[in-house]
């Protein structure tokens, strides 16, 4: 049986123009990795109506969950809510459980929920809310895509209250050995226990550290056994 | 005019699996901007060979230059190349000068150009080589897509003369104002100077440090005196 997929798109002028460095795929990617999810697509896309719902249609057509990053706040750029409805064909509107949140949330703090706020609480028809338990104003889930803000900390708390609601399959585990061997010197090694170990990944990440080139050669897989076995060869067949 | 277009396909299981962090995507994004080459989109897939290949053409089809990072060492996971090629429906064989490339690197070194090496002289036929003055292998250009190497310093080395041959645009300005209020307080003044600066792109960066919710507004544009103006009109609002 094969593990749930997942995809992540993240929208934001600010990760295209070199502004801003994205952690939310990082994050996400381990998260996703702990709960045998596999993370099998992501994009990044420029704050545009028309290539937004593109790539949701596309994502969520493929694969079992995609997960958004970004637009969901109160300025005219934030543009991913009506985008994901559009997607769907669904409509959108204020939602009165989404509004009672902010408004509970704004009155508590002795502000205003005035009209750029309350774009907020606008949420596709048909979706379920995320929490958000730093600055209130909720994700959503609507079919497989689960819409959540881009501000790292809310962000990675959304991905908390979303991860445990999903199945997800066997986790990966992981080996990693290091090498100080140019890759040239072991790609027929690591070719080896890759056909060896064909449920296994063998991967091999080059390195160069203070004019040193190295390997490391990760070794990924959801059987513990097969996963050590393969390292133990492995490691035999580099002292040799 | 409009600025050329671009775009990036990362590639590598080590990305989505949380393994690695990618820094390419944001290095690119500084380069590019630096250039005036419109960052459109940026996608990242695993070492599959259809991922890569159906990215390649969508990708290549829609943007100007598209940039991939990744998949192109001597390993049995390193099928970038060949991908790219199949995505254009070339053949793919060692070719003679990037052979002799490597054959002059290893014979510096002492080191023998076997068979895992010599998958690095693979280039499709009708590309242009790329320099690599780390490691030797080379990258390369084919039609509109550039392929280079996924390790960060040979990545940016191979950014640094790619870069210098495409026609770039009118550099992309920008000019930040920190305000240290919620966003929702802001957004009614930021669709304004929006609306009133077409050419101008406002956007609007929620942050929360030290448990205050402030907004970074990045005003971007090409048209240094509008920036300028735009910001000082928002900086007064601001104020008022």
């Amino acid at each position: 049986m094969s593990n749930p997929t997942a995809a992540m798109l993240v929208i934001g002028d600010e990760i295209l123009s070199g502004r801003t460095r994205d952690s939310n795929m990082y994050h996400l990617a381990g998260e996703l990795t702990r709960r045998g999810i596999d993370f099998r697509e992501a994009r990044v896309v420029a704050d545009d109506h028309g290539a937004i719902v593109e790539a949701v249609q596309a994502l969520a057509a493929r694969w079992d969950h995609v997960f958004t990053s970004g637009g969901i706040g109160p300025t005219h750029d934030d543009i991913t809510a009506e985008a994901v409805a559009a997607a769907f064909g669904l409509p959108i509107d204020v939602r009165d459980d989404a509004r009672a949140i902010l408004q509970a949330h704004y009155d508590r703090q002795g502000l205003e929920l005035n009209e750029a706020r309350l774009r907020m609480a606008r949420i596709p028809e048909g979706a379920t809310l995320i929490d958000n338990p730093i600055s209130a104003a909720p994700g959503f889930t609507l079919e497989n895509v689960h819409v959540m803000a881009g501000v790292p900390t809310i962000f990675e708390a959304m991905v908390a209250s979303v991860l445990p609601t999903l199945v997800g399959g066997a986790p990966l585990l992981s080996q990693t050995l290091t090498v100080e061997r140019g890759e040239g010197d072991v790609a027929a090694l690591l070719e080896e226990i890759a056909s060896a170990y064909p449920d296994l990944s063998v991967g091999s990440y080059p390195f160069i550290q203070g004019g040193v080139h190295g390997v490391r050669v990760v070794v990924r897989g959801t059987d513990k056994a097969q996963v050590d076995a393969a390292v133990t060869r492995l490691a035999g067949m580099l002292e040799a």
